[in-house]
């Protein structure tokens, strides 16, 4: 099964058509000049993308330490030198702040800024953190036949703030976020099976169903992204998500913290199938 | 097939009857009072056993991050907080200080002691990193109908430190240990599999037949551990070990350092049935 993604809104049809032809690479360099700066949803099918969190090494440890002890929100593909800007291991030729299409701006635990270059930004003292993203096990899912309901409503998957509580490091504590797929009953099991076979980029749902038992009031109002439609007998299926970090952020308010803007992947060169077991 | 592990030499044939009944607590609770103090292999069959590494916390981020880029060697069960001699995660009742066998201090790089008990050692700067062990998968081998040489012998595994360079992270950087267990040829698929089937304790064999492509000159020497017999038509099969750190300790040579004796674990409450993916 093929599932082309719609094309975001506000996206200039003959980059989105070389954005759905480009290699990882080339993708990056779209996003870099700042041709590209919409949700990456459905793109570089096969290739891993990634979240951000980038910290001053002040906080580095205690996230580091947070991503340790809760892996399924915050699986790492990679962790930079203080300072650095360019990840090394997840992909090449690659500038952290300028290879997101979209980025955040937390200053003590406030969004101040959204901005899709983030050089002016960057300090000395700054750790990046790139985290796994629920695509890595939505190729694995779409293969299988499996719609994805917010890349055919060409929409940024909803997200959600819970009631689950992270294992807490130092002074990093918070809630867990979680994206959402409606799925029908006969497909939830091979969801499962299928995510679950990728254990190091979120791995198996941490819910299905009754959205309020992990504290989520209206199903309709995501905390981040888009809403979806659930058709009648469709259940919500919910995975860890790598905005769990910004919910931290929020929660532990540091002095400064980039993030990039939800939906808003890094591309990386890491096939999804080296990140299996 | 049930392998019970032959006694190892020195210790008291009431103790060692009574280690082989003990669960995991009853078994610390034996190894703190000091009545054990030899290696732990085939001892507690079904749960984790642990590897140790403590460093000051001015070297903890690094160490942190070097186990996060090197997670086949490294892969970690607990990451205690800045002082604390309690493991939480990994076991309850739990005092890194005194529940392993045996320990070893290393200043500036060089063992300087080999001790039963840490207590008047500790600082409270120490972080102390629990990591995962080969005897996870050994379990599941020897269910398998896999001779581990090591244990029928009564000895401890062989390890040996590789030309295999480890992934540098801040100060940390240094060659890989392995352990080996010698196979007949038809029992290195199963073990393969096996071994990879729980990649977040040292997953599939890091190489397997001519130890001299790994750096290991001499396979009747190892550096850690004791020597085994590897009968004609046998092909050797080398696994990551969690002593890494002890070889990357001898490489850096932080300020003060303390690790397990290798072979002499610390058993924990957590079953190898749940590092599995």
């Amino acid at each position: 099964m093929n599932q082309v993604p719609a094309k975001p809104e506000g996206v200039d049809e003959s980059v989105w058509q070389q954005m759905l032809a480009a290699s990882p690479l080339e993708a990056r360099k779209l996003i870099r000049q700042g041709a590209f700066a919409a949700p990456t949803s459905g793109l570089c099918p096969g290739y891993a993308q990634a979240n951000l969190i980038v910290l001053p090494r002040e906080q580095a440890y205690d996230f580091l330490l947070f991503a340790q002890r809760n892996p399924k929100p915050c699986p790492l593909l990679e962790v930079t030198e203080v300072g650095s800007r360019q990840a090394n291991i997840c992909a090449t030729d690659c500038d952290i702040a300028t290879d997101f299409p979209r980025y955040r701006i937390y200053r003590n635990g406030v969004m101040t800024e959204e901005v899709t270059d983030v050089s002016e930004y960057w300090r000395d003292d700054l750790v990046s953190f790139v985290i796994g993203c629920s695509f890595s096990f939505e190729s694995d899912l779409i293969e299988a036949g499996i719609e994805m309901r917010h890349n055919t409503m060409g929409r940024n998957v909803p997200m959600y703030l819970t009631n689950i509580a992270c294992k807490p490091a130092g002074m990093m504590s918070g809630n867990m976020v979680v994206s959402m797929r409606p799925l029908p009953p006969e497909q939830i099991v091979p969801a499962v099976q299928l995510s679950g076979a990728i254990p190091s980029v979120h791995g198996a749902p941490v819910h299905i169903g009754d959205p309020a038992l992990i504290g989520i009031k209206d199903i309709s109002k995501p905390d981040f992204g888009d809403p979806v439609d659930i058709y009648p007998g469709e259940t919500p299926v919910f995975w860890a998500c790598g905005v769990t970090p910004q919910s931290i952020v929020m929660n532990v308010k540091p002095e400064f913290a980039i993030t990039h803007a939800p939906g808003h992947m890094l591309i990386t060169d890491t096939k999804n199938v080296n990140l299996r077991g």
